[in-house]
């Protein structure tokens, strides 16, 4: 019997042979998560840079190549990637700018590449990148990804004058795939994301050269997310292994205090107390038993402040509101803001909100939109955490039943969103999370209950304003002709007595 | 406004800060992914070594540590790891031995790693991996994981005789975990593996001691699953470009037959006369274009023969009844093997089983079992092709209703099961695995329909049985007296004629 043999493989390598766990698992779901990976990398780009975004994406047939194959082309108005990096940022899996403490939509540093490399394996293709930082020079680019290899081929170089001092960066490349099975999907993600990046304007032409455009609603944008430092309750050993081996600091009380988020002198010091170490102790030589203890410790005290969501840049109930309202056209909106929350010393922030009417269609069951940090995620919604919380809720306590247009948002942000595949399809059943959504579900539930309510009332009050206006005139004709009168009475003073409601606007 | 600043990280740092995505979520969960996978590759090292697997697996208190720290063992009679592999084996990512096209438990190469990398992230203790090939020697080392540079470190080797030809591995580190939340999902991992291994002795001691253990009903081994060649409707452009990179041959005859699974002579000449391209050419010197076209035309050409299944090694519809009856005790069972099926070019079995009453709980709710490739699976039902299938299925058609005490069972081998998360917990929709889930569901719910139907009539005879035999006593007694006569006539003779059916065994 041989013994087993043995192979190392580049993390590109993974990826291209695991493609499905990133969201390419199919010609139709490859080019959505082309599209949206390079879409959701120049909101990021654009964010960081301050700028309300622009983003055009244009997807065209190959002229000369196999039906099927299309040229996809995404071009920001964002901060730019230095020259330098270009190539790695699109040609290296597990190299990015995203790998820290801080709301943004890449978290796996994957997806650019990944859009490249499945462009690769389907056309052979290069990719162009064009790119500048605001600076006098743009930097173009022709790559191809190593993929055993896991690193970037450059083809081409060219520099060229940026004489109005652009900047963005321009993707560019061939990739197989099944548009018109897709389109539903790219459609409403274009949609979604509108909705809730109500600053950005977007435009999608697609291969047949229809034109969808989504316009921004206003140009004030959120405060931009802030990178924070890790919170003692998140930690691991590795983590303060790796502190251990960078920090400047020669005692635990500075060593504390400033690697670690919302620690003050004071809590440092209560703290190293606790824990039963010397507050002088040079914290690059605590062994690896001392490490252990001290993370033990860290999970073990109960006074360290939560984790703060300044950090966080959650939409806020004006954008979102703005949104809805441009997206469904609903007639009656309501609104929340969760207050900050955490969960394995991650901050988070649920926003939800509930819109009734308008534009929103009767499916016979609630329509539910998922957001996290700003992206819409439209698979596998029944494995999502906020489906499992609209599916079991008590609508009917809360007046409202699923052949009712309802549609419900819930936005989720945080430096560390706990999705379960790569692909960023749908977010885990976290406890903490789960209660925060349905604590936000509730509140905009109470508040559809009173407009539900409302207008069940002014519906009542109508019919029987409706009978007394049918049948006053008959009994104030027929009166005055039995009291012999000629004049009949006014009926109006009458009809308005009895009215209790005022017709005026019922919206919350 | 300053622009992003990029950092690469190793395929052990990303797996580190997304170990979500392995399914080491929590410290329940991850007590349970840490056992799982090591016991998965020791089946998979029994099997590679073809012996009846014995596994050994020990979770224990840790003596010194502060409480939820425990010490895990796993042992196994498999082949064994050459010596030079073992500390790249548990001490590096993406380094294994299962990136072949081959039916096995594990598919990612980061299984075994993952589990130590969590032990030494909630510890910091080294992992100690004892392992022989049935050489005359043992090793014995001690590594921990540099998890930046994904590289074992070694912290101690040692060399020790063989006497007695042992072959095999043993696993032994510390690890943080919630057990007593996680034993459920535990026993029922280690349940429901002895039912689709009825071939293997699993023995498990837990942290107070309690032994379980899983005797297997056969040494009878399903005949173990050969290595592929990749099928032509499967392969994309970098896995051609590999080829042509690597290939002896020197036309492209030869180059078809030899790297294609199922290509003879005679396909490979049609095929190249499809596809335009001279027998003569020499494939080490086919263009990026042409690879393209190649590969667009494989995908066109219609006459390849379907993957072969022979490379699968499925259960097998008498080991798969054994390990029901020994596990369930049901009333009745009914097992189904359908057809070999492909989707994008990887062959696939699915097996079905269906059982009845015994040891079945009645929960309101039909139980489903999952597996793939002989291992189970346990969370996130919901998101399972084969759930869906059940959820969606005419029970009534079938006379089955969710009150009753059924159990399905579900196995999917094939040389690449389509799993959606790294961490093996479900398998994405794929329409052509969904469609022999269904009929697979259908072969064995018609055998349960029939097994109702003749239970229910053999119920509703007994009653008319039991009405004879209540009241025909009484008629001849009182028929007797009314004649006048002494004896009463023989009614036994009477019951037997009216007896529709026997009363023999049901089953199926």
């Amino acid at each position: 019997m041989a013994s087993q043999t043995f192979e190392e493989i580049s993390p590109a390598d993974f990826f291209y042979r695991n493609r499905e766990i990133a969201g390419f698992t199919n010609p139709s779901r490859a080019i959505f998560a082309a599209i949206r990976e390079l879409v959701e990398n120049s909101l990021d780009a654009a964010e960081a840079f301050a700028v309300p975004p622009n983003i055009y994406v244009r997807l065209s047939d190959e002229q000369d190549s196999t039906p099927g194959t299309y040229l996809l082309r995404v071009q920001d108005n964002g901060s730019g990637i230095t020259s330098r990096h270009i190539p790695s940022a699109f040609g290296q899996v597990l190299f990015g700018s995203k790998y820290k403490l801080k709301q943004s939509r890449g978290t796996f540093g994957l997806g650019g590449t990944m859009a490249v490399l499945y462009g690769q394996i389907t056309t052979h293709k290069p990719a162009q990148i064009i790119s500048s930082t605001a600076s006098s020079k743009v930097y173009k680019y022709r790559i191809m990804v190593d993929i055993q290899r896991n690193k970037p081929v450059i083809l081409e170089r060219r520099i060229l004058l940026n004489r109005d001092r652009w900047h963005g960066t321009i993707v560019e490349f061939s990739l197989e795939g099944d548009y018109y099975r897709a389109m539903p999907k790219i459609l409403d993600y274009f949609k979604q994301t509108a909705l809730v990046n109500p600053y950005a304007n977007i435009t999608f032409v697609d291969p047949k050269g229809r034109l969808y455009k989504f316009t921004r609603v206003t140009t004030k944008m959120p405060s931009p997310p802030k990178e924070t430092l890790p919170h003692p309750y998140g930690v691991d050993v590795e983590k303060v292994k790796r502190l251990v081996r960078v920090t400047p600091h020669n005692n635990m009380l500075d060593f504390m205090k400033s690697h670690f988020h919302r620690i003050s002198e004071n809590i440092a010091k209560r703290f190293i107390e606790f824990a039963d170490i010397s507050p002088k102790k040079n914290p690059r030589k605590l062994n690896p038993q001392e490490i252990v203890k001290l993370v033990h410790m860290m999970k073990r005290y109960e006074d360290f402040r939560p984790p703060s969501a300044s950090c966080l840049s959650p939409l806020g109930e004006d954008l979102l509101k703005a949104g809805i309202l441009k997206a469904l056209k609903p007639e009656f909106t309501a609104v929340c803001q969760r207050k900050p929350s955490t969960y394995a010393g991650h901050p988070f922030i649920v926003e939800t909100a509930m819109a009734y009417g308008g534009e929103i269609p009767k499916r016979g069951d609630f329509i539910l939109y998922r957001f996290a940090n700003r992206i819409p995620l439209l698979y596998d919604e029944a494995s999502d955490v906020s489906f499992r919380v609209v599916k079991s809720f008590n609508w009917r306590r809360y007046k409202a039943s699923q052949d009712m247009p309802i549609a419900v948002l819930v936005h989720i942000c945080s430096t560390k969103i706990p999705y379960k595949t790569v692909g960023k399809e749908f977010i885990a059943d976290r406890p903490e999370i789960k209660r925060e959504v349905l604590n936000g579900i509730r509140d905009v539930a109470r508040r559809l209950k009173r407009f539900l309510s409302k207008r069940e009332h002014v519906a009542k009050e109508k019919r029987r304003l409706n009978i007394f206006s049918k049948y006053l005139p008959k009994i104030a004709k027929f009166t005055t002709e039995l009291a012999g009168r000629e004049e009949e009475p006014d009926i109006e003073k009458l009809l308005l007595s009895v009215r209790k409601v005022d017709r005026k606007k019922t919206d919350d």
